[in-house]
């Protein structure tokens, strides 16, 4: 995360460039496909190889400008990237690995080309980092905020697809790395503190708001060892998950309060109730893995291979249903947030 | 088309219902997937078997409020349809077959919750009538236009594949159905003309300006007889057409305006010069193709077989570079037009 002041307004504009300059700038950024798109940018669609013995794994969301991000705080190659992560998140959760992502701009006529140049560099940079080819997409006018919409298609082993729906009463519930930080990164960002007066702990929690990664690594790992009976990611926050996870499984959860990782720091930035904020602000891009107890051994073995990755018992499947909060010796009813329609 | 004025503004609104009554709203909608999806609506991301022996096709394109369509102009359940309608045709382009298609909405806070059901109706809709299922997708806020952003994903057989780069001079153009309509249709709701008052002819227009159908039958009956060289939409006009298949193909193009098929009752919507109107305003969506003389049999055949559509042949691929337009003997340059950044 850059602590620059966002953007310059000055220079040309995507308005000025024009539609087929811009595309010429996205085929220079994209590079040369990899063998398996066989037509890449340029045509009216691309065409890829499906995968070997595999099955396709798709997803899409967007990122809407004063919804999900504002230009004044983020700079624009992070909106890029983030966008793609949000999908790439997606696909960690099935277990999948990416190949190909497609970008839907909707560009307000005032953009300036730089910023344009800078998020289709954001979209190839995560893409790329994570394995997989810009391979299509387009571009239309905006008469209001900045859309950057992405689709994301990756490919899973047959019978190694992870799903929300596989939990079942007396699983564990285990979430990959901490929480909290992306809603602290976002308090940082709206009281406008200066980024040159940032502490360690401060730019952390910005870089999970803005510069989120996916645990592509380890969904796959745990998907291939069939460690877990469930995943889900935590792009609505961890109660939301575990309230997604328990309703498509037909059964309860409860999350106990003592034992959710927060993130260093974030804390401070969480209000009076900083637990509460935590798990229900969204955008940790996180998983939320329920583990059978004779699975509990290959799960640990296979987040163990994660780079620096670790997973942290934080809860537990139960029999009914519902979604509970275990706090101080007293359950109470994990609040509804967000739920997505999402796939 | 319906005549009806637009939606009343009465009732409840989206953001009254809230993301997952609306995300329940889709699902039901969308009915049970067909098997080859083996996850759809409802997890992380899809799950899709690959097509047999086939290739992927995937394409993505967005319809933005005042931009490309305007609520007041057009019922709510036809800009769905469209939505969808844009991308089945440049999956019509490629020869392929539609298989899913997966609907991103960044919806205003005040959209009525039943024009988001006629959306939603008119998506399905489309997607069924070609044979895809709504296979996942994602609801945002905006704080600005409406969006309507679709991702479609199909299948085609290899070496079967339709591109717009294989045209050859000495090939000869030949155009789908005919054009003009779409431009004209927008002229008449432009001008505000009472649907009461259209005649027959306006009403095709108009029909033809809200809610195309994609050329998905010919397309692919070409390309499975081999009978092309090069095809592509004409989602940007037909004069942009050749322009980008010849650009594409590495050649030059001409197009005769003597024999361009204009749509009965359209000229007298498109001006003094209807004519260039007509080969400039885009949304028609027909299908232009380059066939090889030896091939023009075969191209015949497979027209035959695409129920009550013709096609039209209108021009040449020659040597050399540029897209040029023969009329009244006299050789000019055809004007450009959009580019898509397109696949």
């Amino acid at each position: 995360v850059s602590g620059s002041p966002p953007h310059p307004s000055a220079g040309p504009t995507v308005a000025d460039a024009g539609e087929s300059a811009l595309v010429a700038r996205i085929r220079a950024r994209a590079g040369e496909p990899p063998s398996f798109i066989h037509i890449g940018i340029g045509d009216d669609a691309a065409v890829i190889e499906p995968p070997r013995g595999g099955l396709d794994v798709v997803t899409t969301d967007a990122l809407v400008e004063d919804v999900h991000f504002r230009r004044a705080w983020t700079n624009p190659e992070s909106i890029g990237w983030k966008a793609v992560v949000v999908n790439l998140s997606d696909l960690a959760a099935m277990g999948a690995s990416p190949r190909a992502v497609f970008l839907t701009l909707a560009l307000p006529d005032a953009l300036p080309l730089a910023d344009f140049d800078a998020i289709v560099e954001g979209v190839v940079r995560a893409a790329s980092s994570a394995g997989a080819a810009l391979a299509g997409g387009n571009i239309a006018r905006s008469p209001g905020p900045l859309v950057v919409d992405v689709t994301a298609m990756g490919s899973a082993r047959r019978r190694r697809v992870l799903t929300r729906s596989g939990a079942r009463a007396g699983d564990l519930l285990y979430v990959t790395g901490d929480v909290g930080g992306a809603a602290a990164g976002l308090a940082v960002r709206s009281r406008g503190i200066d980024p040159d007066s940032w502490t360690e702990p401060m730019r952390a929690c910005v870089a999970r708001y803005e510069r989120p990664d996916a645990r592509l690594r380890c969904g796959r790992l745990v998907a291939a060892a069939r460690a877990a009976s469930a995943c889900i990611d935590l792009s609505d926050g961890l109660a939301d998950a575990v309230r997604q996870l328990a309703a498509a499984s037909g059964t309860g959860a409860q999350l106990d309060a003592s034992l959710v990782p927060m993130q260093p720091g974030a804390a401070e930035w969480l209000g009076a109730d900083p637990l509460a904020r935590a798990i229900a602000g969204g955008e940790d891009y996180e998983l939320l893995f329920s583990v059978p107890p004779r699975r509990r051994r290959a799960f640990h073995a296979a987040v163990a291979r994660c780079r620096a990755l670790t997973a942290t018992h934080v809860g537990s499947v139960v029999a009914g249903s519902g979604a509970w909060l275990v706090r101080d010796g007293q359950r109470s009813e994990l609040a509804p947030g967000f739920s997505h329609f999402s796939a």
